[in-house]
């Protein structure tokens, strides 16, 4: 089903940008996790829009209602569903979206699928505000998997072409603007405020890696840890690309600079580099687990547009209305974070069925 | 599970290197597709070893045996399964595997995830020879395609670091050695005869495209076209990487240049451009779809690589046995393809469930 | 998982009986269906407790709010979620059932397989109450069926060993007692007069139909339609039996007598008799699909009963607190109509992906 | 997906009576069981015709062959595949079906199903031959749950209306004609050759327990235990109806008779009685899990039987063609023991997913 996930977890999300409530089920976290919800609804606030001049006007609480799931704020066993009302809509604005619909967006596709029936809305079911949910799911597998001592961490690795430098450490996804090199960070703010002022919009990577992860976790083909990871990254609205370890760049390589070599480290084995990815075979190898997504810009901007009006068979210039992030970039961060650790939390529940006894 | 894929339809694909077979179920292709098994061995001969030089000197008829889900050559509805006997092996060539993994290799992973059970010979069933049953099934899923206009295709876009130019048409992938500039494709044969005197490997890219797809094929959020691709391409060993349309180099664009503006053209909405790859919120907006696969040099070489001993705990130097291609990108064009048809013939069938009566 | 159904669509059922509310998600319901609210409510209340002697005094509106999926009052492809706010909840009248399980409950199975972390209060998850977003879930396939000229009726066969008689038909289904001999309607009710002044309950079985379905629907082997409706009705509590057709009597017929001859009729093909209960090998064959479920008592009795006490390890006398139905089966009638109706919707939107073209 | 089963194990049944061969693939076995081949082979056995008064004629070594998945007779963690060659077929025999379709088989419904391009010959894939591979796949799930200390038997508790007195022990289950009261047992054969003499075929019911499970086996609403069997047992082809504990008996009973006292017995809990047949809300209490499944009489039957002619849309008279049993409740005892075994072994695996750490 294309809003659920999961094998040994079971996420499911749903609402539309101007329905009652976004939100989500999750079905198969054990029972007795203490969800602290200052720490979700902090992660929760990285998402959140409004915040700064990169991000739209939009002002929202997000802050998750849990209808269950919970008993004295413990996990209980049953599916656990949270939602966010949806307060500050403006469905006028998107009144003219089903006739003409904005390039880049889901409104022509969402029309053909849906036989004109969908909700057009603010992007309705398509639109980023369903990440809103996908971050609280994020949240609660992220304290999941800090029990076992795994870590997510990212950083904004490009904007706009301007390219982050140095290596990802856990001390940079602290920051506000998570970038290793805070004068490339500046740069691109600065990229980020000239396109908002010339209407347009900026997109750009975001690299992520999970630390602490034990060797053996994920599954042969189908169910390895690329294609687990990818199968919710591209959940995310505008992610059009996902590269594990070297990546594209891994196609350039001789097998002799690509194979990293084993070697005993503190009595384990680990990897000297790791252009794997920490994963080899499609399960981990207990080295970061590394990714790199790739954010498109955002789609909705100011400057005009060539579009088809559908009800006239003739073409339209479009100016898209509404409020919207020149940048969702760093709004985007924790969205992969979280995606990444659905897959791995799925996993992690996963690999307790390899044991024969 | 690992080694299942599909919402529509089902494939299940079974096997190791060196158990006396492998091969694959595939469940819910409709009753009453005639399947040509001439074109389905052509196919699948494409993905064949030992045809030239830069493929292993593994000789195998790879000439798939159906057990079942035919009568009289069409399919009846029921699964369909084929095996391909493995007649070929050698199991003592990869005797020291379990005890010293070859690196870039799932051995050590394998042996982790397995508790040491594995059937470590040959890769087991983390051998690229599984890809054989997944052409299988990508061959079927061609012809249900095909009957409805679908067609998929694709290049060599890059070996070695040795870029392909100009654009992937229906002519290019009809090639031996598919490239669109045969210059280029000379170059990257050069550069692959290098690697094997060498003792070393390659990998490349792999461009793919799915020509005449209907509009409103695939579904939001966890069932997008990406998400459905990826989970399959990333089941191909050694891909690395997947990106859609502009993919990465959307990351460095400006909204204003990725968006591709809609237009009529003979009645129909199409867009101006392709930088979205065909797909518009997970759905297809019936431009072809595109996308490109990173795949990492074969990580099998004759050159000497640091490995560790885990039985001793000790350091070890490992020359890899057996016979190994020093680039699988050619061999891995028409599993790519197989990926996709897999992909996109799930999609089509679940569409027809969108209408309401 | 064990909250979810459907290969279709996909139902998520979430909530506790004393959590801040129960709800469903519904997946996969094509846009396009306007939802008859009217009738949806009309539903819940056949389900709703307090309305007459023989149900729980405990008073809820069972009202439940859209969240999404809707546009104006009808389905627009989205997910459709659906809650009911639980208003009328005591907690403290279950603080024992943790250390003292009810008999016959899932409180002791609860607390194992939770380890003592589940929401024991009201039944939790497991709790009867559940059963009103099964019905929500079901009021919709109900409509989406009503389109297709399929409908779902139901009678109770027999309670506290008084058996219905009689065929039954559409109009039995509309009583509000839905016998089809009066008479034998009030013999029950009467016995869920004298349970209840004893202090105890009683069960009974529930007869359903589904009439208008086409031939062809379902699948083979474990894709049966009697697998597909068991999967859903045992998702009822209190449900320890099903059967199809002549069901258990078939054990003692010969095959001359089982075997439904087939027939033409007004051009068709139909069966002399009905012992199939419509399902030939697992797929529909064109006649009423008929099956029986077997309703234990309620297990919440005034009586008291012999327990352990957990903590103790000591036995202990109990005496279940709270407002319970001495007969649950009227109530049950909707959620047997309910689970088929979600069942055979899911099989319907299966069935289209079997043509060919 | 209809011949798939399974939440934490997957397995894929295929085949059709007269094709090549039949089989099944089961993921999601640990690594590291040693099959036991002859017990394996030995169970199959129970399932094979040919051996008796009672059974078809058509002779088979049923002997499967181990295409991968093993490892030196192990399991080695990968998808484990098995066929058996179907050697003794006689297609003339079946040529009619197609449009003379027999009373209470498939022959109609796979027609309207596939559109007239199923696999007629011996039922196709509704073929009772199909149990085979299922069996299989019990073998190997039964000798898991075997290491668990978890055992199945099961006995004939009636047939063509003769009924077994007794309880089931585990010494029935070793008779070659499971009964406990081997009297009963004859009365039983004695019909049997009686309905063989006649032309026509008996039913009956089969009863199984599972002995040695833990409490807190299953999930609630639809993953309970139920639901688990339910959806693997009416995979067996002539299963009409399933009841687990008092079943439908407990339809009219009191609650105060149903509900089973909790007790303490040797410091752990049980329950006096044991009418929830093991299972509270889905899920094991800890006593044996007990279930009775109802087989409808073989409906390949000699005498003549009344049916239609789907091309010249007449009536037609049918007589069977081909060798049938006259009653196979003997041979689906294992079939149901296989069932069960697959079901609870799934849950097994499922309930490791359920510890916070």
């Amino acid at each position: 089903m294309s809003s659920s996930y999961g094998e040994n977890i079971r996420l499911s999300i749903f609402g539309q940008s101007h329905a009652p409530a976004v939100g989500m089920t999750l079905e198969g976290i054990p029972a007795g996790l203490p969800l602290d919800m200052a720490a979700l609804e902090a992660f929760l606030l990285r998402r959140a829009p409004g915040r700064n001049d990169w991000s739209t006007a939009r002002r929202e609480a997000d802050k998750p209602e849990f209808l269950c799931g919970l008993k004295d704020g413990v996990t209980c066993g049953a599916p656990i569903t949270a939602i966010i009302r949806n307060t500050d809509q403006r469905s006028g604005d998107y009144e003219k979206l089903k006739t003409v619909p904005r390039p880049g967006h889901a409104d022509y596709t969402a029309q053909v699928k849906f036989g004109g029936r969908q909700d057009a809305a603010g992007g309705g079911h398509f639109s980023g505000r369903l990440t809103a949910p996908l971050c609280i799911a994020g949240a609660i597998c992220l304290q999941l998997l800090g029990r076992a001592g795994i870590r997510v961490i990212s950083r904004i690795a490009a904007i706009g072409g301007v390219e982050d430098k140095g290596e990802l450490l856990a001390s940079t996804a602290e920051k506000a603007f998570p970038t290793v090199d805070d004068g490339r960070g500046r740069e691109m703010a600065e990229k980020i405020a000239q396109a908002k002022a010339a209407g347009d919009s900026l997109g750009g990577i975001v690299e992520c890696r999970v630390l602490g992860l034990p060797a053996g976790l994920g599954d042969p083909m189908f169910g390895g840890m690329e294609n687990r990871i990818a199968a919710v990254v591209f959940g995310i609205p505008a992610v059009k690309g996902i590269e594990f370890g070297a990546g594209f760049a891994a196609a350039a390589l001789p097998g002799s600079k690509m194979n990293d070599p084993f070697l005993w480290e503190d009595g384990a084995v680990r990897t000297e580099g790791n252009k794997a990815g920490g994963i080899l075979g499609g399960i981990t190898d207990g080295m970061p687990l590394c990714f790199r997504a790739a954010i498109k810009p955002t789609p909705s901007i100011a400057l005009p547009q060539r579009s088809v009006d559908l009800a006239s068979g003739q073409a339209a210039e479009l100016r898209v209305p509404g409020r919207h992030d020149p940048c969702i970039v760093p709004r985007a961060v924790p969205c992969v974070e979280a995606a990444a650790a659905i897959a791995v939390a799925d996993a992690l529940l996963g690999r307790r069925k390899d044991a024969l006894d």
